[in-house]
């Protein structure tokens, strides 16, 4: 075992604070990563206050994790020690169910194993995630990142981006499209790079108009006021897909309406509420809603590597480790553009 | 003009009366219909109520007809006199939007005109539907029937028959998958009479355990009584594909559960009250709920040459006209195996 050291929950609801805990030597398939940032994902947040329930304290959050490979087990191929390298969400999965063979792991039957507040496959513990020094993982679960873009807001990518690069990819999207997101946040603004850079023609749905001039300096050809029905209705049945990056609840209806005949609306958030769904929006035009869930390894690794290509990276604030329990009440206000990401070389005793 | 006689609502909620009205004389394209038999649909009674709104009284409803071409006009190609000759619910469209252009005139841009209640495109009439002795159609609307089947059984097939088969087919069902049908009613036993055709393996929801002997003779290889969870939990993930044919507000995140990874729920009739959606069934194993709304003109065609070669027909209760305010009663109560048809020799004065 190794001596580490995070920000750990220690009960639910509780503020971050220091902790020291155990990492498991590296076993012959693993990689052991000193971690240079972590991105600071909303569901930290949800899981820190045990919203969704089930969680396992202490919790050490952080699920957008890059740094460097200082370690690897005799029989890692991929890696090697100096090697930037990232982990998302998932540490582990089953290997072995259909959904794990066709690379779809965050789909895995048996469940995939948590970056962090999960039961590990490997002994009794419980992971624990990025906001910490290091971190052990299985080589088929770290993804290569190239050194050519800016580490720190590359952390983003491995959940809020291919959290939005995964269902773009499956409804095919392209140019010629009009492609709605909803929601200008940590998913929305990914979206909006992404979307674009596949070519389509992007509207950005928001609540704020203040947020107007950056949608369109991320990528958005347009920009509507959800609030405004005349602007919406100015849209009505004209957009292919509509991917929705909000779990507040809203009127999912109102984006329905703006579909094409045979478009579809693709969700990522779960609303605390379940909203309302009017059928007819479905059945008069043939529609469609669908949902997703983060994205695969193999997909992931392509995500990282379309990045590297086209320059892509998320918009960050980098933040000092100790200044996490006030970036969680920021982000409750919408008060961030677009992601925290903590500098871990802050952590240092 | 000719003098027609029919079955009409004089004013919403009123009882059905026997009704003299006009039909158009037969313009170049129109075929005129002797009518035999007439579906009675579930939405003949909610529109006779006025339930949805916007209905046009005095009301001829019907649009399940059935009978035999009387006159053609003298452009008139695809029909001569005493061919046996089908009408569903569109008797028109705009015939240029795209949908129009695609075969799909059941998603006209411009609204398509209903066989009943509906604006017509030529003069400034209502149209009158099919509880009537004979109809004028232009020919692009109207369906050729096989005189192999038994006319009356075949009626249905114009409204419940094609509303089922459009999304059996739109969504590929066929040897290998296993599909749920939700209720056995009008559509339900068209569904899963289609879906055993077309190869699937095929599970009925019911609520009434009292319809597993008829949904087995159907073709139903299994069935489900819906209120049972343990029963329904047994299927928990394992269907390709589920058509909901109940109208009647129901929990939809009930079937999404069972559907597989990218499984979809087709859903076909529209609750008086929204449903509550549950995201999580979509995201978690990126499944999709869709819509369909009946066929088109062309996919009606397909269906009816598909049901002369397979020889399907409808379930049916033959009435007399003089029936049918107690027939509607007894649709209310579920009272029918499982479609009503009016004989139109019984409206003879």
């Amino acid at each position: 075992m190794t001596a580490a050291l995070g920000y750990a929950a220690e009960i639910a609801k509780a503020p971050l604070v220091p902790f020291s805990f155990e990492r498991r030597a590296t076993r012959p398939h693993d990689v052991r990563i000193e971690i240079s940032y972590c991105g600071v994902c909303h569901s930290d947040l949800h899981q820190v206050r045990d919203e969704w329930g089930h969680g396992t304290f202490p919790m050490v959050p952080g699920h957008e994790i890059v740094g460097r490979v200082i370690e690897v087990g005799e029989q890692v191929t991929k890696f090697k020690a100096g090697d930037v390298a990232g982990v998302g969400c998932m540490v582990d999965s089953c290997r072995s169910c259909p959904a794990c063979e066709e690379g779809l792991e965050q789909y895995c039957e048996k469940g995939f194993t948590g970056t962090y507040g999960a039961k590990s496959r490997i002994g009794d513990g419980i992971t624990y995630g990025g906001y910490s020094n290091h971190i052990v993982v299985d080589e088929a679960f770290v993804l290569h990142v190239s050194d050519k873009l800016e580490l720190a807001a590359v952390a983003p990518l491995l959940c809020a981006g291919i959290t939005t690069y995964s269902p773009l990819r499956y409804w095919k999207i392209g140019p010629g499209q009009k492609v709605g997101i909803v929601g200008l946040g940590g998913l929305g603004h990914m979206a909006v790079k992404f979307a674009k850079a596949f070519g389509a023609h992007v509207v950005l749905f928001t609540t704020s108009a203040g947020k107007t001039d950056d949608a369109r300096r991320l990528g958005a050809a347009e920009v509507v006021i959800s609030k405004n029905r005349d602007e919406m209705k100015a849209h009505a049945k004209s957009f292919d897909f509509i991917l929705d990056c909000v779990s507040a609840p809203h009127d999912i209806n109102a984006y329905l309406a703006l579909l094409k005949r045979e478009g579809t609306l693709a969700l990522l958030g779960v609303p605390d509420t379940p909203p309302m769904l009017q059928f007819q929006h479905l059945i008069y035009s043939r529609r469609q809603i669908g949902g997703s869930l983060i994205g695969g390894i193999a997909e992931t690794q392509e995500m990282l590597d379309f990045c590297a290509e086209h320059g892509i990276v998320s918009d960050i604030e980098l933040i000092a480790i100790d200044r996490i329990n006030e970036a969680y009440e920021r982000m409750l206000k919408s008060d961030v553009k677009y992601r925290f990401v903590i500098d871990i070389a802050t952590l240092a005793a």
